[in-house]
């Protein structure tokens, strides 16, 4: 079985770590590919940098279906490009903060999120209430640390796991979701300080698609979801056309 | 890994094929121990059935504790007795329906639910709006067909088939969910019949207790799902309190 | 009239006090009868408690059709069994929980729940979600008495007057509802105190009975609430079985 | 105990009507007094109406407060004013649509409403998302009987009738609501025409405030339904300053 | 372009103020009629003060329907009689509120609303909710000055505009709603005060209305919102009648 | 004042007709710029097409605050990239669905909209969800034409009328939303010819931008949707880059 996971920024060793994580949870018959796109942000920080995640998202799904790939992580805490990747792919798709929440709402009554800029905690919101889980979502909580700096700065992972413990208390939460892949090694350490489950959306969408895939199960491709109709593009994007 | 399917009917030839739906899609390392429990109804197909389910279900958690068990699934649509079970073990525990509603909402926007009685529909309502999935139910449709009657009623696979391939037209689903445990073993027939994903909910739990698993994640046991507090049972029950 | 109200725990004082409570609302033609099983937890304070309070209360319900009763008061915050309960009655049957909280969205826009234990707040958030009254609810509030406490805690009628009296000015209240049964003889008391009005379930679900029984209300028997069908039952709860 | 049953309309016979039914169900020591306005509509079937019976209702509220009423019932099914009877009003104020929809989810899962013309079904399902029940709510259906034909039109009765059994069926209901005080007098009839529970709001709502002044309760005071300041009112209104 | 500004209290000052400002948008081919009924509160400050202020609304929509006037303006931030002046006039009504509350919203994430009393919050999230807008709607804060005091007390200017302040700050909004068209005339101020968008309902909803007439928009009168039928009415509300 | 309507597809003749459409409304001191990206698809009619409209949309928006426009409208139904467009751009962006939405709210109880393409209208029901307007949303209903064959298919007049008169009576609606921007030049014709109010959100978006700029209103810029940080972009979307 081979899984793609894509990490929607260009930031090479971000994609590394990702595919680690993804690997380390992965069962013995599934492949894991882990990929950054040829273009777009290399981070992602805003609305901005997320839309313009989507067509490199869409051209790894391009390349995953060429390749065979079974079924597809994106590995974005904002789940970009969503609809579009589940109407590009054959087999299943499913985001990390997708993941994540669902995954969470498996372990109690309710969650935190703690993610990295407080500008993003309006789409994780946004989020929890398009899956049906704003009710189990009992905060979305910020450490100001921006995206690459989680890789660089030497006191990450002390701040990240503070406002765990702080996320925990305030929101009387059963269990902790990161909020942004490149949390995603974190997350045994968070949990063993803070004494309380924490989900990595990487670790948890790979297993939910490897699920999936296992179970026969991608996306139903009767109506909103089957293969878009061929359709002319022009300009920069003119190789994405099918016409 | 051990995980414990519990069929929490009496129906041992019921339990039988549930546990081989579940060894089907288990990983290498995962051992399925598919039981019923010493007491309660034959099978569940009223309010009355399910909460006289849920003492069995305890009963063969308690058993698992002791046997060391890494997770649980309920294997029962109306997935009785969720919270208490969530608070009695140590690992996850994972029922049916939300297990089958959650990966159905990773297949497109909407799915039909296709059960057995009229009469447990109400139920499966309530569970979609508990688990905030009543949004992607488009549908709950009853075949009829009593649940022992599914083993034995030459037609039954037909009727399903049918009512599932209607129930996908007239609610403009993208994925069907098997409504009863009891279904399991039709799931990839239906799924060629109708074109169409099909979800089994035993399968869908198995997958996502071993995944939680994989990934250490347990309950959280901070506060409402704590080990419960040491109490005096009586009469018949006494053998369940702990004081 | 003959109104049984069922103290879901074995506890005969709490039962005797529960009785005081409802016969001190009842109308003149009115009799209470308050009863508990002779089966299940000396006091329910989590998940297990509850879900094995049930099979006591269908073995009462089971009496009080014998006895003719005309309709049943469930008198455990939880609301154990209620959709069971509903089925196996033919009069109505109504909640503490669900009679009070009803009650105090008539006394203005929202109430706070102050209950025992913090363990048991998400219970109460479930079925404010359930009744449609999470709206009205502002907060559920714990004092950490636990039950069988609230009759010999020479403090408890402090703290919970304390308790309510912040309540309201946190959550910008306009009523207070008595999140146990076992707190139902407080409830002058503590009004008259805060100055407020303070909603005991146990008054409310009797009077909210005896209404329905007046006007010939009773459970709706023509689809999910209809007697169970017969069922063979097992083990130590064989005596529950129909067939 | 004195219960004011104000029926906003002017029209004598069908408040003669209403208070035959609020006293049918009253306690023997529940002293009904029905009374119409001295001024507003001879029926409600708009918006405007409805805004136009309050002052009518404002009106008898104040008689009620010089009268020493323990509680009031406002007989209209669009519940007209309940805000400002509250705030004017020392005792509890009940709606009848308010009683009847809370009255008919205590009796299983799913109600339909069934009034007189199409034009007021928006405010019903208004007043049940206010009142948070509109996932109990099934369907609410127009007869197209205008009000004050109700008492002279001689099919009526067979018409309403009709419509009760159609919406059961068409909604899956478990109970019937009456849409329009007109119809209390109906309601025995039509239950057992049909076989399934039939609640009437005058009797509900009267039950109700018996129910809570039995209690002691009474609106909350302390903010948003405290008595309105003191105002200077000009021109026909003039006689409802308090200043 | 005629557009009818019904200020529904009688207070001629606060009139002028809000005329002034909803001329101060309206296009140039925009006629701004500010007006005051001949009937009713002095201010509203209470669910009395706004149902009795519905049939002065009602008047002058009656005279504007005369006059040939476009559309109208309900210029309190309960948007009281806001259905019934929907069916009364031939163009479209937009209520403060309403327009305030749908402009803030293509603003941002959130709002907070910045109010008089106290007492009136309650309203303010009712109609968030009925407009479909209370996940929009932050927060709603009242700096506990009189209505009319708006125009006198000196400090009433710096008040506010620190309640905007600290309500921006809690609730993490994007933007202040002003909550009472006795403010208008401090959105500008505000605005450079605090550096945030503020908006003011009589500006937003004189513009919604000239852009529902520009666009031939008006109430829709196939159902709910026809003219209603013909009518007798008593008393002091005779003249009210059209039968 | 400067509006810029971006059409987001490339198709210059249907830029032509939205910007006659927005024109036709527009103010006399409104300059309207209609224009189309020199990138992406022809039409949309998936959810690809709309993800991929999106940088062509960034780079109009780009455009025009170096022209210093004042506002902007998004014309395509599926409101791309609206989160995006609004932290890119200083003054404030509308889409046409929310504005249209938000226009027929004011018009009565519950709006129908009618579209292109079935696969189109999850899209449609998930922005009626996200602002919050779900439950005026009465129905979404495909004629099933491609958006480019609307210019060109001699019926296409006719089946749109047909689709909107039928979708009026099926859902019971108040009012008719194109949810298209290329039918946006039939709108007067169906409304004269179903006689009910139709709602055409180039019209419409294009008048709220306008009236949110007279009212000096942006999008608050002190969190979510201030200026995206500066990053660096790769491959082909290099350009987008702002380090």
């Amino acid at each position: 079985m081979l899984i793609k996971v894509v990490n929607p920024n260009t930031t090479l060793s971000m994609t590394a770590t990702i595919g680690e994580c993804a690997r380390a949870v992965a069962g013995p018959g599934t492949l894991v590919d882990a990929v950054s796109p040829s273009m777009g942000p290399a981070s992602i920080e805003s609305h901005v940098d997320e839309a313009l995640s989507v067509p490199g998202i869409l051209e790894q799904i391009a390349l995953g279906e060429a390749q065979g790939a079974d079924g597809y992580v994106i590995a974005c805490f904002g789940d970009p490009g969503m609809d579009a990747a589940r109407e590009a792919a054959t087999g299943p798709v499913v985001g990390i903060a997708e993941a994540a929440m669902h995954a969470a709402s498996f372990l109690g009554r309710g969650f935190s999120v703690v993610t990295t800029l407080g500008r993003t905690t309006g789409r994780a919101w946004d989020l929890a209430e398009h899956y049906g889980l704003s009710r189990h979502c009992r905060g979305v909580h910020a450490c100001e640390i921006p995206v690459l700096e989680l890789e660089t700065d030497p006191d990450a992972r002390k701040i990240i796991t503070e406002a765990c413990r702080d996320a925990m208390e305030r929101d009387g939460s059963d269990a902790i979701v990161l909020g942004c892949a490149g949390m995603a090694d974190l997350c045994g350490h968070i949990s063993s300080e803070i004494g309380a489950p924490v989900v990595d959306g990487v670790a948890a969408a790979t297993l939910f698609v490897q699920s999936l895939v296992t179970m026969g199960l991608r996306t139903g491709k009767r109506a909103e979801f089957a293969a878009p109709p061929p359709k002319k593009y022009s300009g920069l994007l003119a190789g994405f056309g099918t016409d």
